[in-house]
């Protein structure tokens, strides 16, 4: 399997067809998609391309917002924006743990003010696996190709410091593979039963975007072995009784 | 970054060195390592290598392991050896959330029945960055290579289902990355203080491992992006007061 980082993709704003920049830096860059090569994109540069945008001098927070805003010293108005996204406080501790709308458990409802102008955040897309739907379709129609599309982020995790890549928008990739009843080395009966591809493709091409100034919203991954198929994002969502965390 | 599956390793056996096979099968597959490669090797064979099976048949299991046992639905001579790894249980509900000895949170203390002889099961290698240490040092005197080793695991993680690669021992790699100070693309202070390539790199590795028949135990990772340096894993710990979910 190989990540190839791609490159020279313009600071995105709201209207720009993300795919058209993609198409350009892989031809800049001498690459021919393949059918089954995968495309790992950026969360910030798909709330961009899609207007997620919220300039944080039009928000009049609530008295909700500025109390949690004082309990976990965050501008208030920021504080409005991640509950605005949040169908559920899930811990408030030193940093607000939130359910979002989607169904995410993530830290403040992944809303973000890194890589966006001052004074401004993004928040997630509406329907992540819709976008990365649009960017594959786009895609087959320019190039014929079958690829499948990954939206990811870059999140905190329990038990864990340090954030690594997670998959929150998924097209032509199937997000759960299920081991049940496959046979181990030793020809026992496996009694790990899922593993999720996607988050581990999203952290893999989390390494080659980096957090920074590396200017690199997507990568490109080649011969990974992967099943293609229909599904959406929600399949990772762990219930909430089968979450010993919530 | 490539990654790169080392196939044709034998099973596994106490007392076996794990360095030899792995240079064996790079040799079969052609490939000379190079500076700055990362080696990544999965818990089971080093647990097997150092001889940390557990013969079930061996255990007598506490009248607590006999408790838990009938709670979870499991073999209380498992949980004993489950128990013994355990230096406090953090969730207990359909599974058996634990902190280990080492200080990883993780289901089951890491107590593995898959790819071992039935009625066998592996734990954790006591000290895992001790491990990768020592394989990083006999391949660095075998070929005269700085490389890194990645010791992996598959774990399964709150709010999501599915496995993925989790390290958990480490050497050459500096296993987590400040990013507090750097800008962004817009020439903002960056708010995500850390990433932790390691696990980035364990996930990634996890992809071509698979869990099953594959047979692939170790994975070569190519042209990653990291620092090298000294540390260990314990560095990704998270503090009990920062945890809000412990």
């Amino acid at each position: 399997m190989k990540t190839i980082p791609l490159t020279e993709i313009p600071l995105i704003k709201p209207g720009d067809d993300l795919s058209e920049y993609i198409l350009e830096s892989l031809k800049n860059q001498e690459l021919a998609l393949k059918n089954k090569d995968i495309l790992v994109i950026a969360q910030s540069v798909v709330s961009k391309a899609e207007g997620n945008i919220v300039d944080l001098s039009s928000i009049e927070p609530s008295s909700r917002a500025k109390e949690i805003g004082k309990k976990i010293d965050e501008d208030p108005r920021r504080v409005k924006v991640i509950l605005d996204q949040t169908q559920e406080i899930t811990r408030l501790g030193h940093v607000l743990i939130t359910l979002t709308n989607h169904g995410f458990v993530c830290a403040d409802a992944g809303v973000d003010d890194s890589n966006v102008e001052e004074g401004k955040v993004t928040i997630l897309p509406e329907n992540p696996d819709n976008n990365a739907e649009e960017i594959r379709k786009k895609i087959k129609k320019r190039t014929g190709k079958e690829i499948a599309v990954i939206i990811s982020d870059s999140w905190g995790r329990p038990f864990r410091l340090g954030a690594v890549g997670f998959a929150i928008g998924i097209a032509g990739i199937t997000p759960l593979k299920h081991l049940k009843g496959e046979e181990d080395a030793y020809g026992g009966q496996l009694e790990t039963t899922k593993i999720a591809p996607v988050d581990a493709l999203a952290a893999a091409a989390s390494l080659e975007m980096g957090e920074s100034h590396e200017k690199v919203p997507a990568v490109l991954i080649r011969n990974a072995p992967y099943e293609s198929g229909e599904g959406s994002i929600s399949e990772l969502f762990r219930s909430e009784e089968m979450d010993l965390f919530r």
